[in-house]
């Protein structure tokens, strides 16, 4: 199984499904590609019909999207263990995901992932709404399973959060306390901290996403 | 159960859940919400975190986003029969979903849903991309299951493409002959039909979603 991703610092979607696999034990080999870059498209282009990444090859199925990655690894690898036991935690999970999936234009814009970096943005008041859901959605789920993941047990919901946690990091955006929590239970990952370590190697620079002012 | 969509003749994501419930019989109660309105965000925000639509209350749980909504009724009412059963055509089901559900923004923008009108539109490059990738998907598809839905059987992945095809009539765009083919069966869907009869008789007009130039 090949899993297709981009720059580690900077390709959020990439990581959604890069984590649930790893995170799962899943044994895939890492194709990465530099974002931006005519070696990217062409390299996709030999086996996708859209070229973006993540993009899964297992066997003759070409999957694409992190979502559907996301949803696909449940089904043929997990026995279904990606998605919270219970039907209504597993609707809710599945609601947040697709929210995360859809939604949040203004914080994705305004404050693109990028690990290594240390920055200062003036936000719009969209994206101040969507750090405000943001914060709800963690406090609300750290309420319920304190000191825990989303849904008590990891899931897909917490693959498609984690590019959040990190930005909040880059950006220096505080949430309320339970929310906090939360992000820090994330960063403190063994798993996600070898993506970081793996991000702060690279050198590409990706210059759309290299909003804001450095913080030195 | 009950089902919160907005204006039938506009509000396509509401179209997706609406149409896939309809079409396996599932039994809920509709509740319509004019967007735009200071009722709509009223109402919505009584029982959801988010206000948009479409978005459905069933018992004590609240499921949110058009995709979310279809795989809990696929996973609580329909024992999986909303996908393909080949795990294969699941997976590319499902890759398609993400894909319209993430993407498509230039056609989405520039050919909002519209269905009482009749219009002409110059549209970007982007758009014209979008179209290109929506006529290779269905006619790609039509190759495989002739005269049938995009996976043989109905699924979540026709849910998604429906509103597509009601723009592609709204917007006078023509696509290759299979991919014509496979619009014209969704067309002839008495139950899209049901829909389309009563987006009709609706008088509400949203501005913002009436971009490009009437065609007398
Ligand atoms: N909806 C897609 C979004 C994927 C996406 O936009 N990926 C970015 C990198 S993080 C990409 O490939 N960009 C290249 C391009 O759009 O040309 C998903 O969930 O996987
Ligand atoms: N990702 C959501 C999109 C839902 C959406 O944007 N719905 C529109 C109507 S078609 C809406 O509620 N708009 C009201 C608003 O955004 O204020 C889904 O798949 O359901």
């Amino acid at each position: 199984m090949q899993l297709f991703i981009g720059n580690k610092n900077y390709s959020s979607w990439s990581l959604r499904a890069w984590y649930l696999m790893s995170k799962f034990n899943i044994k895939f080999a890492e194709q990465q590609l530099v974002l931006d870059t005519p070696e990217f498209y062409k390299t996709l282009k030999n086996s996708f019909a859209v070229q973006k990444v993540p993009a899964l090859i297992d066997g003759d199925l070409q999957v694409w999207d992190s979502l559907a990655i996301c949803e696909y690894i449940n089904d043929a690898y997990l026995s279904q263990a990606a998605w919270p036991k219970n039907i209504v935690q597993r609707a809710t999970a599945r609601s947040l995901s697709a929210e995360m999936h859809s939604s949040f234009m203004a914080l994705r814009n305004e404050m693109p992932m990028n690990i290594r970096a240390t920055r200062k943005v003036e936000l719009s008041d969209a994206a101040k709404k969507d750090i405000t859901r943001i914060d709800d959605i963690f406090s609300q789920q750290q309420r319920i399973y304190p000191n825990a993941w989303l849904f008590g047990e990891f899931s897909i919901a917490d693959a498609m959060y984690v590019p959040i946690v990190l930005r909040l990091k880059t950006y220096q955006i505080s949430l309320s306390e339970p929310a906090m929590r939360y992000c820090e239970q994330v960063l403190n990952c063994p798993i996600l901290q070898l993506w970081i370590t793996q991000a702060l190697r690279e050198t590409d620079i990706v210059e759309s996403d290299e909003a804001g002012v450095a913080v030195s």
